[in-house]
């Protein structure tokens, strides 16, 4: 199996939906601008790693001689769309200023039809643009997936799979949300979160998604669930550590965001378990501060060494990948899905961007 | 037909499915005020009109001697919570603080979560939850869709429906945002705006849906058409006479949110054409400012009213409703689904609310 084959034409999909929607918005007079930033933003960057595991999940369950529909690169590339959505949206919440190296797309928009308004309008008319290009997406995740041309047995059987997996990351973000703002050592919340926000939403359904369209039986799909639910974990740990001590020139985020929106993370949370009152009184001034500067984020991170947080970190993160890793051993999956799902648990989880 | 007994069905829907999802959200330990909120938005009011015509259009294009399945009624219900989904996104893009004589979910979820937090940060963490409030609407409606039983062919036969309905919406409302702000005097682009986010949205798809669910030929199509066009774009000009000259009491709307945010309407654009040059700076002043008092609602008013701009929209919704009415008699429609459309083409360009 390919994979950089495969993320070629999960992108000449995105490529070519988004070139017709172009070409619909000029025939009609209707604003390009809204294809146009998806295009840019789509392609500004992404690891595609959704849509990797969508075909990975076909081939881990398919029977030997079943020949792939070509269908299923354009529902992989549907999961890749609704991952815009959810991208757009969640740097509205929060406050993000960058993403992939460049301006989020509420910042972009602002400043295209900001001129002549105040400060506040001009970022209220970015958010509200970013908003309905998001509900674009959404929606236009849908129509890549319902003009795949795939079956209509298959394509029916993986509705309700969407469907739970875009409820799930939409209640992750809302107890993420609701959790964010001064730091606190309640472990059990963010573990919450990283399971809907991350484990099922990144991993497990999108390996459910490209399964079902292989027809799978309920056993490949219970064992794509014990393989992603620690992997998951695990990469979200690893998107934990990077929000604070990337390098934002590999990861294309500020490594500020995190710390100024007071995300409750794992990470955060153990911090706090483990702080003296002189660094909890640190912590509690300077984590959902809105001004954090770097110097503060430097201080913060001295405190994550100090209490040994981002140490158990990796480890939390080695024995999760471990744990997905002894998952493949057992799983009823097909020998060229098994390794290079090995591959992508040891790239998802020592990433450096 | 009874009206009465279909918006019953659609509403009773609706409870069916919010209360599973209460359920399952405490099954779980996610947070229920997502389902609480959309419930509390969804039975402060609202029309039905959207589901009305679902299910009329589905009477439209019946044989004699079909019955109908009970899923239509889900079906309907969706449109319903999809409009749940647009209506709490336009009032945070529209920076509304009243719908249904109740606060926006934006601002009620300020309110509820701000403890603590300064007016600003208050405020943004009340946008962020009700955009995902209104995401989870969105993905809902899809769901009721999907989960209404309905024989596959028509489910994916309607699929295509509901794609176009929701990018036509979207683009609606993307070419009113950016059309917004300072009063101007085109006429093309507010009635654009109108064909995209109110006609084809509110009248021509809603009865699509219905008639596909019937299985309809492009005849039937077609005449839901030539009816729905003239009549959503007379509701949509009667809602701009309500925006700003109706009784907020009964609207449930303010009646200085169109004015403030500087909605670029047919209204305001006939009387920026008439208006001579003291009433014109006057226009270009008031419309647009966001701390637009009472008495420069007033003064508005005035100049809509001396201009005749107002005479002439309630003249362009009477020949609107009278070219929907006559597309009545040609078209090939069961006799009760005439006589129920000539009843909604009444009620929706003469109504007060």
């Amino acid at each position: 199996m390919d994979l950089t084959e495969i993320r070629r034409a999960v992108d000449s999909e995105l490529e070519e939906f988004l070139r017709c929607k172009l070409r619909a918005a000029a025939g009609h007079r209707l604003p390009a601008e809204a294809p146009e930033t998806l295009h840019r933003f789509l392609f500004a960057g992404g690891k595609r790693l959704r849509p990797l595991l969508c075909v990975v999940g076909w081939h881990a369950a398919a029977k030997a001689g079943d020949r792939m529909h070509p269908g299923v690169y354009r529902a992989a590339a549907a999961l890749e769309m609704f991952h815009a959505f959810a991208l757009v949206h969640d740097d509205i919440m929060d406050r993000s200023d960058t993403r992939r190296g460049q301006p989020t797309v509420h910042r972009t928009l602002a400043a295209r039809h900001g001129g002549g308004r105040g400060r506040a309008d001009r970022a209220h008319l970015g958010v509200s643009a970013a908003i309905l290009v998001g509900d674009l997406a959404l929606c236009w995740s849908d129509e890549l997936l319902h003009t795949a041309g795939l079956p209509a047995e298959r394509l029916l059987a993986v509705l309700p799979v969407i469907d739970s997996m875009r409820s799930e990351v939409m209640y992750g973000q809302y107890l993420d949300l609701l959790a964010s703002g001064k730091p606190a050592g309640d472990l059990e919340t963010p573990l919450e979160v990283i399971r809907y926000k991350t484990a099922k939403y990144t991993v497990e359904r999108p390996l459910h998604v490209g399964a079902v369209l292989a027809d799978a039986d309920p056993r490949v799909l219970a064992a794509c669930t014990d393989f992603a639910m620690p992997l998951g974990e695990a990469f979200q740990l690893r998107d934990d550590l990077l929000g604070v001590f990337g390098d934002s020139a590999r990861t294309g985020k500020s490594h500020l965001d995190d710390l100024r929106e007071g995300k409750h993370t794992v990470l955060l949370a153990l911090a706090v378990q483990r702080a003296d009152s002189r660094q909890r009184e640190t912590l509690d001034v300077l984590v959902g501060d809105p001004g954090l500067t770097d110097d503060d984020a430097r201080s913060v991170r001295e405190i994550l060494v100090a209490t040994g947080a981002r140490d158990r970190v990796e480890e939390m993160i080695r024995s999760r990948r471990d744990h997905a890793r002894r998952a493949l051993d057992h799983a009823p999956f097909s020998a060229d899905a098994v390794a290079a799902l090995r591959g992508i648990a040891d790239s998802a989880t020592r990433r450096a961007a």
